[in-house]
């Protein structure tokens, strides 16, 4: 369903000191960040990566699902899922962010989603190239988009919409753009889209679109709610602002030592320690992050793993890996006392992750760097 | 590590009006709730379970896992996986919900992980009996209490620890207590405990200690932090309490109609819907449930699923599934407007659901009935 202006209501923004309202409470507990401490590891459990559900998870037969294909193309299809996982498949190892990714860092803050730093993870995805399914219907020589629809309906901000986004043409056409029915291995899990979700590697999450139902081929640009009214930078309401589309550059460290259980800080004894994390961007890969222990006042360069090392590492095979986060080390030489670490990513088309945040009023693309704070005991 | 008054820093309670604060926000987004819509299954799928984590969930390599069991016994065991697993092996429904669900509920608000009300689930657990571990290991005449040790380590009001719970005896060798490697006939996920925990059906999920290493006979009343510390129920600070245990009844409604993303208000059309939901308790099987559709002014009794009709419904073989939860139904006439419904459980034992919640300084066992907003469209 296209939105329109006048049924939408504005987007509300914080007042200054306002805490977090059971509203966004309840938002936050349905919809979980990855925990830090699976920064650990290359490919995130499927139980740990972050969720972002608009509306309800949906409960989808897999024996009744199908896929529509269909629009301005030459052939209409429709697949159930056995047929689509016949076809010829690839696996992807993808990092996957939501674009409200460090919304709650703002000031003031938009309300919504209120995610800290920890809407990420990265897996393994197994399912048929888009180009593939496309070539097979043969889009139209005037056609210009593709729409992808959820089984998911809900309501936002006054507008009743299946969950339904679009991607230009040539971005859908892209190499490695899946719609995918396995991640890491297993068939997908329920809130992660099965029986099968779109997956476009690099771009924020707003653009898998979960429970996939119908590929739309359009003739002419998409109109609908998610691409025009929500996952828009914009300053005003009224402002048309960009669109949302690709991962901006971040870095996250694994918090060192052991957290206290309620303020997360952590606590760890004196003496060297190798810290690492891992970072990404959805523009190009990862080539360098700097660390500083002492709150910004200094920066050193981590070592950055290259995805050579990442490939040989987890023995997965033919790909380079390139959509996946870059694990990075540094030595550090913990001393008694509190300390705030930092981190920050530049990739390899020149974007920076900034000190202070970008702010717009969705609370997109927030990728400021995450204090750590550590309390180094004395012994 | 055994607690004393003098290490341990006081419990806090938000000042009236005081919103959710970030340390609460980030508790909430890595221990996260089941989804209201989850209700519709019987069976939670493991990603969709709620989650509570005192520390970090560590990293346990099941090839060098071993659990030991000692103390006050004849023979001290040591078991690894393979072993724990080529014993016999039982399999029990257990409808498993977090001490402090309903938390952010209460005025004024205890802080610490700000649960509304979603932090429950239903799995079917595989594993040994506890009570055939004990019985092989022999505990000495004086045992008493029986302590259970986690993988999981990190500080809490100042007190460095391992998670660690105790049980007196006898409820260690209560039936159906198992060491459980597999959640809904799979590996236990990490987040649950990988690769063994303990179930204690009926009790709240403290009890339930995850990533099990050790279990301690013991021949005096256990000390430890979260026994005398953590979970008890008391006023002030400096009052002794009375321990957490087992569950109160509660009945949740799955919610009808589709959500609103920001406010989950939900929304549908007028007609006759079947209300449905779950309830369940932990000192005896639910055996009423009265619905209100009009904000408690008045209240009809629901109809309730019995355990055989369960069994019949999920096939799932032998078990009474009398740890599980139970379905309930009603008719309703939804009428254009604004309606809000509430349900409320009463078990076996004649303990019914309050509709003023009991007040506590740790916020634990907060069963108090929610409402669920709901409004009808015009058509």
């Amino acid at each position: 369903m296209a939105a329109t202006s006048r049924q939408v209501e504005p987007a509300r923004v914080a007042e200054p000191g306002e805490g977090i309202s059971l509203e966004e409470l309840a938002l936050a507990s349905r919809n979980h960040a990855m925990p830090a401490e699976a920064l650990r590891d290359e490919l995130t459990p499927a139980g740990l990566h972050y969720v972002l559900c608009h509306y309800d998870i949906p409960a989808i037969d897999p024996a009744t699902w199908r896929l529509r294909l269909d629009g301005c193309v030459e052939r209409a299809l429709e697949l159930d899922l056995q047929a689509l996982q016949s076809m010829p498949s690839r696996t992807v190892r993808v990092t996957m962010e939501c674009a409200g990714n460090g919304r709650a860092a703002l000031a003031p803050r938009p309300v919504s989603q209120p995610w800290l730093s920890g809407a990420v993870g990265t897996a393994e995805w197994t399912g048929v190239p888009l180009a593939d399914l496309l070539r097979d219907a043969a889009p139209t020589s005037g056609a210009v988009e593709v729409a992808f629809t959820g089984a998911d309906h809900g309501f936002e901000r006054g507008v009743e919409q299946d969950y339904e986004r679009a991607l230009p043409l040539g971005d859908a056409l892209a190499d490695d753009v899946l719609v995918a029915y396995a991640m890491n291995g297993a068939p997908l899990p329920v809130q992660h889209g099965f029986p099968a979700r779109l997956v476009v590697p690099g771009w924020y999450g707003m653009a898998h679109v979960k429970w996939l139902v119908q590929v739309r081929v359009l003739d002419r640009p998409y109109d609908g709610y998610q691409n025009t009214v929500a996952y828009r930078l914009r300053q005003e309401p009224e402002d048309p602002g960009d669109p949302v589309s690709r991962i901006e550059p971040r870095a996250l460290l694994l918090p060192p030592g052991d957290p206290d259980f309620l303020t997360r800080e952590r606590i760890l004894r004196p003496g060297r320690v190798t810290l690492s994390g891992r970072a990404w961007s959805g523009w190009g890969p990862v080539v360098a992050v700097s660390v500083s222990t002492d709150d910004g006042d200094t920066w050193r360069e981590a070592e950055v793993e290259s995805a050579v090392e990442a490939e040989v590492e987890t023995a997965a095979g033919q790909q380079d890996h390139r959509w996946a986060w870059r694990r990075f080390t540094l030595a550090w030489d913990a001393t008694p006392g509190t300390h705030v670490l930092r981190a920050r990513a530049t990739d390899s088309t020149g974007r920076e992750q900034p000190i202070v945040p970008q702010w717009n009023l969705g609370g997109f693309a927030n990728n400021a760097d995450q204090p750590v704070v550590v309390l180094v005991l004395d012994s």
